[in-house]
């Protein structure tokens, strides 16, 4: 995760959750809410999503700071239209926010098979998956998306036009789950920096130099801004019909009003819950599941590696991290506990 | 479309029409069926989709004298679950079941804000774009998917074991729509063949030679048959998911049962409605377009052709189409009129 020279410290999951709580109860959350998102960013963390865990908390913390984030604001329905509701965020934590909707998005979809909740004028909700994996273990599919500032140009255009706008879709598997959490740019710009400062080329191009050209070469893309959608045109349409639906929805803001200011908020989201077990052949999904994913599994590989589905790796970094302590760049915990 | 020594009629969209009725006709459709059918594969080529239009017309027709597709046989309901109905196709005609499936879900939706039907063992639906166009041009906004026969690797993977899967979203636009119809592969192998054919590189890479290299090579792609997913990893996970999705939601088969066979039917689909009506903000929608497009639309160019969203080229097809009549290659309509 760290470039070789970066000092690196373990720390356990018990302590960062505690250090995580006693910062953000000192930053004016209450004791429950405080809790859950000391929690929240631990398991990201745990679960090997640093970006949007322990690298992403002293910016979280900022943003309360600098009055983007409202600890004490919570989320509240202001319409409802049968099974879809709408929601207004009124800028309090984005975690916080999300976790409503995804309950929420449950409750309805418990009592009418499926539920829709989008929530505008909300916060970073970090790792989508988060929300993917908390309806899956409660045993619902879900489906969910949110828009960004604009970080990336439409397809034919040069300037940032589109957010990457994370899509999430999540189905409960063995006792864990099927987890697609995935942005619409081929690379984030925290990806571009991390090979940056590793020296290292990307795997696979992801973006434009200065003249126009398809490049492997990350600092390349960071100068030319033109980061490249998920295949091309097709990602380029995906994410404005994201933001599209995702502002309709939630009567909210698009992505280009979100980038009229130079922080992200003020997102919009939409959490859709599937009542797995309201289907005629409820029982019989963990096996067809498991049929599946076997052949899945059986693909021949392209080198020695196993073939693996979206949040596999999951569970093995959690293990792993639970038993020798979660890496953290030295430089990033000192700024957390300085808080 | 057809390579320059292909000789190419231009058929207006009536005679396409009555020659499509005349044809389903004889092959057992009955009288308003073959008209909804024979509407379609017009209206697709109408609108520039030759590939799912009268290019497609004769395989059907096929299909349907090998008792893949069953002329008489309609989608029925099998089981609700609130706003999630599960139906089966039948093996019926793909684009009759898919119409039926989209209507439901917008008479859910219209009761309930959102509506979704799934079906099982039905056959192609040919342009997915046609339903969401048909939802759009109701008032609602639209998603749905269907599963393939599998014609792409998993990443990491060498032989496929996906579908291409294609994703259908659709928001009224104007009196028109925006539609984005992708499939997960980043070229399908009739794009690859059209450029063999022409003798033409692919405008970005679209799979892997035989030594697992990057190629815009469409004949070295074909020959190792490893396609490439939209964005890599991510593309092969969004298939994975859509075609568990589809699979679990409709009762049916997924990508990997169907492959079982050599012909593609027995396909799994979802269709989505949601009813922009019935939300807070819908007198507001059209205007929040405009807001968004016109600054879609501001994209300054990477060349000199404007950046359109998806589905724009549709309606000036459709009008050069009506005017001009429909280029159809020599070969095909000799086919056709031969049935």
């Amino acid at each position: 995760m760290a470039k070789r020279d970066t000092p690196e410290l373990k720390i356990s999951a018990s302590v960062m959750e505690a250090e995580f709580k006693r910062i953000l109860l000192k930053y004016d959350f209450a004791e429950e809410k405080a809790a859950t998102l000391a929690n929240i960013y631990t398991v990201n963390s745990l679960e090997g999503v640093y970006t949007h865990g322990v690298n992403r908390f002293a910016k979280f913390i900022k943003y309360v700071i600098d009055g983007y984030i409202k600890p004490h604001e919570e989320a509240e329905r202001v319409h409802s239209a049968g099974v879809l509701e709408q929601w207004n965020g009124k800028l309090g934590p984005g975690p916080l926010n999300a976790l409503v909707c995804t309950d929420r998005a449950i409750e309805i979809a418990e009592e009418h098979g499926m539920g829709c909740v989008a929530i505008g004028n909300t916060n970073h909700w970090m790792r989508g998956g988060t929300y993917g994996w908390r309806a899956s273990k409660k045993g619902f599919a879900f489906v969910g998306w949110t828009n960004t500032i604009k970080n990336m140009p439409a397809w034919g255009g040069i300037d940032a036009k589109l957010g990457n706008n994370p899509l999430v879709i999540a189905i409960p598997y063995e006792k864990e789950a099927i987890v697609l959490d995935m942005a619409m740019s081929q690379f984030s710009y925290g990806a571009l920096d991390l090979h940056v400062l590793r020296n290292q080329q990307l795997p696979v191009p992801g973006g434009y130099d200065k003249d126009g050209n398809l490049t492997k070469d990350p600092a390349a893309i960071r100068e030319s801004e033109r980061t490249l959608p998920i295949g091309y045109w097709k990602g380029s349409g995906l994410s404005l019909l994201l933001d599209l639906l995702a502002t309709i929805l939630s009567a909210g803001s698009p992505v280009f009003e979100i980038s009229k200011q130079n922080v992200e908020n003020n997102l919009s989201q939409v959490f859709i819950a599937i009542n797995l077990s309201k289907l005629k052949n409820s029982s019989g999904i963990p096996a067809l599941l498991q049929r599946i994913m076997d052949d899945y599994h059986a693909s021949i590989p392209d080198g020695n590696a196993k073939v693996l589905y979206p949040g596999e790796r999951v569970v093995k970094v959690r293990e792993e991290n639970l038993k020798n302590g979660i890496p953290v760049i030295q430089k990033v915990w000192d700024e957390i506990i300085a808080l």
